[in-house]
């Protein structure tokens, strides 16, 4: 998705050859137009798939989901990543490794929003080792639900989450990949077809 | 707005004179299509006030927050809880106790994302007691930016939020203001003023 590149490029910070910040427009101050567009993108990727959940973990994940589930007519659900007050113990749970905040967190999904009647759209904001994407995975299939597949904001490439994923069946819609973080600067797997071309 | 009242009616849980759990349309599970109509009500609201920014806390007043944002053309910034690695110091911070979770926690927001020269509508899922509000205020006070109002989605109006708020002199808009729960029953504020016609 070509804007999508562009913000990573433009509004995008390279912290390191593994951390790209994008607070910009993304997980902290969120570009609504573009999260609305990102979130239309994964619609009319999945529209074929008869999807009747779109499910994503609080709180990246929720923004560019909104109008995914909005084009695709279905509720959103947020899993939850630690257990609130006010919901009772009738929960999936799965657990999450962040290595970006390097602590593991159960993730909560209410058992009343997700059954084995669902097909199940999986959105999260980045994929790098899968750790949340198997987390989800984990709770739909807990639900004896299906997985429609999974959509992608921004993919480390260069990182195994994609590969685990796909050795599962999974199906995968990045809408950017990125093939290397380095000296401040985002190299976009496309961008090496092109070179070779 | 009836479209609210009617959701809080049908799909709310009243779990006690104080909780009420709209986790089937806000809050776990979202209802996009209510929430993205929430967010234009906001932003119809607000039109006329010059504002720059839409600042909410994360994660449930972030799908509240995605249309009006959106409708008013502007950036949406979600407060965050607890500071991510990934975040430098950089930030304004206020403490927020919450009664439902019984705990405080620090609330940041990056100081790249509201400026002195910002007009800023908060919006929040809930007011009750007001804490999370008034943590929102501070940090846009912090920043010397100006408050247009708050947005909010449900308002008890059986706690003191909205008096501390308006004593303060901030404008408060509440889609839904809810004079009591009892009973596993809702009674909004304009079903009184009705009864008594």
């Amino acid at each position: 998705m070509e804007r999508l590149k562009q913000a990573i490029r433009e509004r995008g910070n390279v912290l390191s050859s593994e951390v790209l910040k994008v607070d910009t427009f993304l997980n902290h101050q969120v570009d609504v137009e573009l999260m609305g567009a990102v979130g239309e993108e994964f619609a009319r990727l999945f529209k074929d798939d008869g999807v009747t959940k779109v499910l994503t973990i609080e709180s990246s994940g929720i923004a560019p989901s909104f109008m995914a589930a909005t084009n695709l007519n279905t509720p959103l659900i947020f899993a939850r990543k630690k257990k609130s007050l006010t919901m009772n113990e009738n929960v999936y749970v799965s657990q999450v490794y962040s290595f970006t905040k390097r602590e593991t967190n159960d993730i909560t999904v209410s058992k009343d929003f997700i059954t084995a009647e669902d097909t199940v759209l999986i959105i999260d904001d980045f994929l790098a080792n899968g750790q949340a994407a198997l987390g989800l995975i984990d709770i739909v299939n807990q639900a004896g639900a299906k997985v429609a597949g999974l959509g992608i904001v921004i993919e480390k490439s260069f990182q195994d989450g994609r590969k685990r994923l796909e050795e599962e069946g999974y199906r995968i819609e990045s809408l950017a990949r990125i093939h290397e973080l380095e000296a401040g600067r985002v190299t976009f797997i496309d961008e090496l077809v092109t070179n070779n071309n």
